[in-house]
């Protein structure tokens, strides 16, 4: 299944990097841990990193917007582009006209809203915490009913969305493939280190296995 | 050194976490690899990952803003948000309401324009191969005129700038202390892997070690 190629997301140039595949659309989505959120205050962008959730077609966000965003969006829909950007490679060609970096992003389009449904809130919230590390909201205390009126998260359908992806190694120039320098790719990727104990963990609660097996 | 606070870089809620300092921004933008431009087409935010360097206080952008956005700068600027984030740790806490990430963040704000002048444009371009690996543009084919012809930088001055940064563990509420929940840091880090020479890498030609070198 596909997106729908709409105005906003056929782009103007390197057509062949760009798709609307649903499924890598949504493991693109699932792997990054952040996002940013684009959105227009006072006829400016203002682009901010948010902690972001998938559940089926609709994406969750939770963050410092700021109230000025939220109250927008709380009155009828806030206008945003949501991007997500993993990078898998750094492309080291010969010319330095040819760098590039390997990555895949996704770029989202439409109008975001308050997730006003309790039900729905409450599911959200643990795919956020779960998207931290998956198995987490099992792992910890669910919020209450306080915390949950403290909190606002944002849904936006996911309907305008594309997928832009680059992999491989470098493409130089034929003149250029005699020239004397290394060209190749050097894969980067996220790890995680020791986890580190709160200061005020009661003695005698170990590192548990979402923790512990945790991969990024 | 500061950069000023103005009103659109005074947050409107948990400002501690916010500053100016000089050095901290450069040191937040000169660690990323990748940004996150917004800008305003048709009144409507679009947000495009974009390779950056920094020079002194002038943040330069190469990447896919698309032939609309670039044709608005070269008309006179472009009003962007440039947004830089790095994820240093997952902060697990207790309740997920408190769960969290240490990063470390920064914004930029302002109009960029393209750069005409042809020795920045290639001081700029050195810079942004630099910045994807330290001393390759020294290991690379500089660009010829062709191909700066062919290559549009935008610049933006660094002056409505601000870098937001959480650290530390969970902040969880007193009366969560005592559940039986694993709370701390899961810190977070890139690696590189081995390198991967390009199939049409002449036999011979060893990986250079700023490309072993690297860190990400």
């Amino acid at each position: 299944m596909t997106y729908p190629a709409g105005p906003r997301t056929v782009p103007t140039r390197i057509r062949e990097r760009v798709g609307y595949d649903r499924a890598t659309v949504h493991a693109v989505l699932d792997e990054a841990l952040v996002c940013h959120a684009g959105f227009v205050v006072d006829g400016r962008p203002v682009v901010l990193p948010q902690l972001h959730a998938r559940i089926d077609d609709r994406l969750y966000l939770h963050g410092s917007t700021g109230a000025r965003a939220l109250r927008r969006a709380i009155d009828g829909g806030l206008d945003v582009c949501v991007t997500v950007t993993l990078v898998d490679g750094l492309v080291l060609a010969r010319s330095a006209f040819h760098h590039s970096i390997n990555y895949r992003s996704v770029v989202a389009l439409g109008t975001a809203t308050v997730v006003t449904d309790p039900e729905e809130k409450a599911r959200a919230l643990s795919a956020l915490v779960d998207g931290v590390v998956p198995g987490r909201s099992a792992g910890s205390r669910a919020p209450d009913r306080r915390e949950l009126a403290a909190t606002t998260v944002l849904v936006l359908p996911l309907e305008e969305v594309s997928v832009k992806v680059r992999t491989g190694p470098p493409n130089d120039d034929a003149e250029d493939l005699d020239l004397p320098y290394w060209a190749g790719v050097l894969p980067l990727r996220g790890v995680a280190g020791e986890p580190e104990p709160g200061p005020d963990l009661a003695a005698g609660i170990a590192v548990p296995e979402h923790v512990r097996a945790y991969r990024p």
